[in-house]
């Protein structure tokens, strides 16, 4: 498939490479057309490559978007307005658009959420690209668990926020396939998207208490 | 021991049920002297016992706060700082107040928080009273996996904010003597009361999710 990462930063390195090496071509999208992080994840996953064709592209984040099938929003949360407007909509019409990012202020202390409780990014993202179908997720855990679930010691959860369930549905299949995500929970429409962006506090109280990136949470039972 | 239950919905009920039944003599204000579930209550958890001595007491707040060595906030979130302002800061002053409120706004659909992101209620509650030792706790999950978190198919966590290390030490030890917690994770000061808040839109979505309020999520790691 070809895949659009949106944002240079590990989050879009960490899911780009591990795209380009299930054989997807991945386009790395920035502000500029050569942005040096996004010039050197491409010829490092290049050289991975047997092969003569190049998996790995970057260039702007319209050149990216329009390149795409399915994109990733692995921008700041604080960006992803103006990067998704860079992108431009008719480059994002009619396709699914994956956000990742969450909302905060890293200016603060304490991580203050820019946007929450009666709405989110989620909802800002779907609001300002109509056409698109946005679905949350991955957004609740590290950049290495995210592709890669099953280093965790037992299956955790992975959510899903979005208006089309047909959309939904896709990306739950992208989940399982491409980074091995077994249990997928459809938490409903994207205003549910409040819900996952504001357990970031928490995620963060983890993150010091476990003293690692490596972990998520599981929903139990009965 | 001599436990104070402020407030008298289905939250001060379970738990002052379940220590009632525990053998402590539990003692629920309300804003009124003879709140008419208060004493229903206390009717049916003292023809539960075979003593002849009252377990179950009730009274306003005020009457409440003076006779625990331990309070409990089961109060509504919009409702605790009033209600123990009329509990009064002289029969909280050295003591436990173990906050198990949400400040929810239950007019709304979405039940939007009315504080969060750069405050919390617990915070409220300990510049409230800074003589007392604010402890929040068991507010992430509903009133009857609180007292019985081994109804549950496996083990799940219970978290802990709070400025006092001695008095977390002290309502961890509660909360696995009473209730039976066994994974009591100490998320740190009272701060981190915004973590567990927020975290309450997810909640409502595995509510919706797992359809049944028996729930609760554990932190899986490496």
């Amino acid at each position: 498939m070809r895949i659009a990462i949106l944002g240079t930063g590990t989050v879009g390195q960490t899911i780009g490479s591990k795209l380009a090496q299930l054989g997807h071509e991945v386009f790395m999208g920035s502000r500029d057309a050569a942005n040096p992080k996004a010039v050197a994840w491409a010829n490092k996953e290049n050289l991975n490559k047997d092969s003569t064709q190049k998996h790995a592209l970057f260039g702007t984040f319209a050149n990216a978007a329009a390149f795409g099938e399915v994109i990733f929003n692995c921008t700041l949360g604080v960006a992803s307005l103006a990067a998704l407007r860079m992108a431009g909509a008719e480059n994002l019409r009619g396709k699914i658009l994956i956000d990742t990012a969450n909302p905060l202020d890293y200016s603060t202390d304490s991580w203050a959420l820019t946007v929450a409780n009666e709405d989110s990014l989620g909802e800002q993202i779907q609001r300002a690209f109509p056409d698109s179908f946005v679905v949350k997720t991955l957004n609740t855990i590290n950049c290495d668990v995210m592709v890669n679930p099953n280093k965790l010691s037992e299956g955790s959860d992975l959510f899903l926020s979005g208006n089309s369930a047909a959309a939904k549905a896709r990306v739950a299949s992208y989940m399982r396939d491409w980074f091995g995500w077994r249990s997928i929970i459809d938490l409903g429409d994207i205003t549910t998207s409040r819900a996952v962006e504001m357990y970031i506090p928490l995620w963060r109280c983890f993150r010091k208490y476990v003293n690692s990136y490596d972990f998520n949470i599981k929903v139990v039972t009965i």
